[in-house]
């Protein structure tokens, strides 16, 4: 049997609109077998019980990129990361489904080829890119329409806390919401902010991430489509730490610089809000991981 | 007598428009000392041997700053950053002024604040910053209206050609010529170049440099305002460098991986533009210094 591990993926992260994301310690497995019939699934709602699938479409996808005959298969999906609400759960089944089909066939693809792959079927790279790699990401499309991803490795010093509404956002409400343009200062702020950004989730600089991670591209709009965006923020500051919206949302993900307020955020949370889902996470350094079982 | 000696800066590197600076390897020297006149200048064109030099008042606005009174004061400039370049000229009168006024009341000011006025002074941090810390720096006003700076270190496998016209291109025009707003997904291509770019400037990987320094902000619009930008950059690719406008132009800026590579642009512009000047420049590390002499 093969089993996929896929970490969960927080993209944008404030000021790293449609081109940064994070692979944080929060998993699904999914595995793999040989059946007797054409296709059996486990471990998810009836309704994607079925060919249209996302992990089985990948799989498809990799068999067919590898020319090989599409296996009858048997998929037991334990998922941790929640559908719809900014972790990278598309990119989970993309990446699993993906891999699943590469290791089926004695893994003839290495990672950069499974990102350009995956990155086709998602249509941006934000969370496949960490989802595949681990750490932090950047990406973008070159010249030659190539992916370009480059890593950052984030300070061990940093702790995020996933704090995961009881409802989602639509992508598509959180797309519409965006204005279609920018005025060059605000572009020039948001680059300088990015770049800063990135290096001081590097060296672990929370009093600069709090400043350099402050987007005016997205967040000021989708803020207002989570109703409880500004009493997370007040607890989250509260307790020392630095919110940001996961993806298009619903998750707001904390960042704090050590264990004892990121439990603070968490408790304080849990008070308000008993029915959220709420996970304290470190960096995944390593991406999506298989093994034969 | 003091001596303050200033790096020239090469501002926006393609995709870091008014937000990303470089300090490099060229020198201007300015000597203060006590005089018996109020003001004597020497060292630049007559019309600037009076008290609207910037260099004498950055140092006026540093005595004031230290509440201390005016000196008489001779300044002796010995200038080898070419003036309105795109090189950080005025950054270096700016710097140099405020850090005489500084050293000749006994360096009452750390470099942090030298840059705030300094920042006051230019009206923005790209060349200032790099001038007085040294390296590549990014920076932005944070939303407590402080410059935020982030130094990051360039890998010294790299090598700076300045490709300097006989000729200015006037900041106002560099101005004008632009936009006024991009779309969404163009800003998404600004941050993510940019990200990527000071990571490949760190790491001294040329490749991804190529690539990541692509700029959609100004570069195609100021390209078209220096007449011999298409003909440098040819030089410049096939000499395996990579161009970018430096500043608002008009020097063009040539990295290289190697000596080699950077000794062949330079005489392969020579050749087709002799009366240019060219400057092979490394990375400066440590910014503005004065010392009594």
């Amino acid at each position: 049997m093969i089993r996929i591990k896929v970490p969960a993926t927080s993209a944008n992260l404030g000021v790293g609109f449609d081109c940064m994301g994070l692979a944080v310690s929060l998993y699904s497995t999914i595995d793999f077998e040989q059946s007797s019939q054409k296709l059996i699934i486990n471990g998810c709602d009836e309704q994607f019980q079925n060919e249209q699938n996302l992990i089985y479409q990948a799989f498809v996808r990799g068999c067919q990129f590898l020319n090989q005959p599409i296996p009858n298969v048997k998929i037991t999906i334990d998922n941790h990361v929640p559908v719809s609400r900014g972790l990278g759960s598309s990119a989970v089944c993309i990446v699993g489904g993906l891999m699943g089909a590469n290791l089926w066939f004695d893994s003839p693809l290495n990672k950069e080829e499974i990102l350009t792959l995956a990155t086709e079927m998602e249509g941006h790279p934000d969370n496949v890119a960490p989802a595949i790699l681990g750490n932090l990401n950047v990406s973008f499309t070159d010249s030659l329409e190539n992916i370009q991803n480059v890593a950052f490795k984030v300070s061990s010093d940093l702790f995020f806390v996933a704090l995961i509404p009881n409802y989602q956002l639509s992508t598509k409400k959180a797309r519409q919401v965006l204005p279609k343009s920018m005025d060059y200062q605000t572009v020039s702020y948001q680059v300088g902010h990015a770049v800063a950004l990135s290096k001081a989730l590097e060296t672990g600089d929370l009093q600069l991430i709090r400043q350099a991670i402050i987007d005016k591209m997205h967040e000021p709009f989708r803020s207002k489509l989570i109703p409880d965006y500004s009493a997370v923020k007040s607890i989250c500051e509260k307790d020392g730490g630095v919110l940001y919206i996961s993806g298009s949302g619903s998750t707001l993900m904390a960042i704090a610089s050590n264990l004892n307020d990121a439990q603070k955020i968490i408790d304080e949370t849990k008070k308000s809000f008993p029915n959220w889902e709420t996970h304290l996470l470190s960096v995944d350094t390593k991406g999506a991981s298989g093994v034969l079982i």
